[in-house]
């Protein structure tokens, strides 16, 4: 296994483009190429990919038919768009559109959407395509990866999320009454289609939640891309190159990490900066999307990841500090009091960070930092440092 | 990775043995590689390894905790005794006993067996071990794949089925209204103790059944195993060191078979032979063990898969005889016609054959054979073919 993802600069794709795109293309289209030996894919990430979605998808998976998995939301704008791609490029599909929302990714909607796979009569190389979000990327890849022990699958990512985070990487699963993602498999895609456009439809604290995970890749390793976010956080939010630069950037850095250790042994972990904290608030308030949603949970994770490091007198309180203006500023939740409704339990939030799956034997496991873009695994966090440190961050 | 599986022969496993059983051990015990690299495990076949399962899942895991999972018969004559062994051990476990038969691999139990899992706090360093027949290994195993992604597996089979067979080779999986096994996850165990003296409570039906599965190792490329069983079935039946040796081939014969490849991208096809018309059959029936189980679909399976390749010219009859034969004289059904009940309609069968998960891109794939200990895949069989064939099957 190779360990390294290939970032290409624009224009240098290897594939021919039709003429009329070509333009737009040479400025604005990206390709991150996922290095995991013969399960090695790309991301594409440029404007009007959704439209082109059917060529690629026949152009990697020859004569296969599809399954596409989307949400209402989605689809009212986009699923049209995908099945005249899909027809035009002869291949043949059905559609499933589940309800959106966190709740969707349960085990009712596992059954429903495998059962849909089945009743398209797939075979393992035919595609589960994920027209969506973060929750139908996870649910539709794991169908994918459990019907017949494991068909092909797909991503057309449409948040910002999913682009730069839950699209990338093969991790998929659903939640459960007791934890999120506490069920799933590691199954990778073939095929990422990041289409930059479709984020203009995102709502700007959809957005902004999107942009945490971007901020995240910074924090972990990247100072220089921190600093890039800082000095271009506006032409990002309005759209335009320096988007499509960030998505890739973010796209890259979290294939690194996936190549390096796919299935989470070791380094992968770092990806869980800001999520130890944020899962467990998330859990807290319920899932309750009107409270948090899950990047601005893990923008409040970030800045406690942060803080909890200064207290244990690893990093500065001035980087502290810079991380929690620069999400500030990108109108994203910094502190647990920034949570609206009632105020949350200590305990519940220890006890949440318990049975959060990165736990080994008992130990708590933290992503802790010494500096922006120096974050490390921590494996042997005391329960006591984690408790004295909620207290001090919990509204008294 | 590499390509073979080793079978010890008795007093070469290289672990110290307690001198209790020593004696008992030299003469009885064997032990299986499954060689996957970093994924290889050992099979352990022998008198009394449930006593030892304790001991061996602590050598394996240590400090690791288990949930058990078995069903209600199964645990009525062993769960007290696997207790026993893991509390001696000093292994913390749960236990969860799940109601018999084929219709417990279902989407229901497998919620069920997962919340057990999670409310067991397990985490992907601890084990489930399967205490149980096929239904019980394959929905465990399926369960602790998905647990946080992969939790590690153990299996102790109680039926010579389970110990031939489901427990070799990694598929896990649960049934569907749509079919058999059609949802489901590779997923190895890191330790299968399967303890011959176990089979005594078994009935002569349901360890008929398992024999078919015996018999499959030698159809497929051991003549001299076929031979061996022609001669010694008797033997086997009644217990005692055939029966030890004919268990061992089986797994051996089946780690071979997986460890040139695991994920079913080739020869591992061979393992279907009677598969796919069994599997018809299954489900033709609904599932209904009191009309066919498992082995006895899989016995008649190869019984047609025989006559099916006479038909086509490509074995001889002497050949196809000889097997309904030896499969008579063990107490199975080699015909269509033997299953009781209502007669079963062809294009339903047929169907179910289209439907079957070893389909590639609609040719239809078939298990076919030159003769004993000469089976081959046929990727390309004409549907036609087969409607013939079963019309001259079917009862008129």
């Amino acid at each position: 296994m190779k360990s390294q993802a290939k970032a290409d600069t624009p224009g240098s794709a290897p594939r021919p483009t039709p003429a009329l795109h070509a333009a737009a293309r040479v400025d604005k289209e990206r390709r991150v190429e996922v290095c995991l030996g013969a399960r090695s894919y790309d991301i594409l990430i440029g404007e009007g990919l959704l439209d082109r979605a059917g060529e690629e998808f026949a152009a990697r998976l020859a004569g296969a038919r599809a399954v596409v998995v989307t949400d209402e939301t989605v689809a009212s704008l986009y699923l049209t768009r995908l099945e005249i791609a899909l027809t035009s490029a002869g291949v043949e599909f059905s559609a499933l559109t589940l309800p959106a929302g966190e709740t969707t990714k349960s085990f009712a909607h596992l059954e429903q959407t495998v059962d849909a796979i089945l009743a398209a009569r797939l075979e393992r190389g035919d595609g589960v395509i994920a027209l969506g979000g973060g929750v139908i990327g996870d649910l539709a890849g794991f169908a994918s990866a459990i019907v017949k022990r494991g068909t092909r699958f797909v991503q057309i990512p449409t948040t910002l999320l999913a682009q730069v985070d839950s699209s990338v990487g093969g991790k998929t699963g659903i939640n459960t009454a007791r934890g999120k993602n506490l069920v799933g498999a590691f199954h990778q895609p073939v095929l990422v289609l990041a289409d930059i456009a479709l984020l203009d439809t995102l709502s700007p604290r959809e957005f902004a939640a999107g942009y945490a995970e971007v901020v995240k890749y910074g924090l972990i390793d990247r100072p220089d891309f921190f600093e890039f976010l800082e000095k271009h956080r506006g032409a990002i939010f309005s759209g335009g190159q320096e988007r499509a630069e960030a998505i890739a950037t973010a796209c890259e850095a979290k294939a690194a990490v996936v190549a390096a250790d796919e299935r989470e042994h070791g380094s992968r972990a770092l990806l869980n900066l800001g999520h130890t904290f944020g899962h467990a608030l998330e859990r807290a308030v319920s899932y309750d999307p009107a409270r948090l949603v899950h990047g601005e949970g893990v923008a409040i994770g970030m800045a406690l990841a942060h803080r909890f490091s200064v207290k244990l007198g690893l990093c500065s309180g001035q980087d502290a500090g810079r991380v929690a203006a620069h999400l500030k500023t990108a109108g994203l939740p910094t502190k647990i009091s920034d949570i609206p409704g009632p105020t949350l339990e200590r305990d519940a939030l220890i006890e949440a960070i318990a049975q959060d799956k990165k736990v080994s034997r008992g130990r708590l496991t933290f992503i802790l930092t010494r500096g922006i873009g120096e974050a490390f695994v921590a494996r042997d966090v005391d329960r006591a440092d984690v408790e004295h440190f909620l207290d001090e961050e919990l509204p008294q």
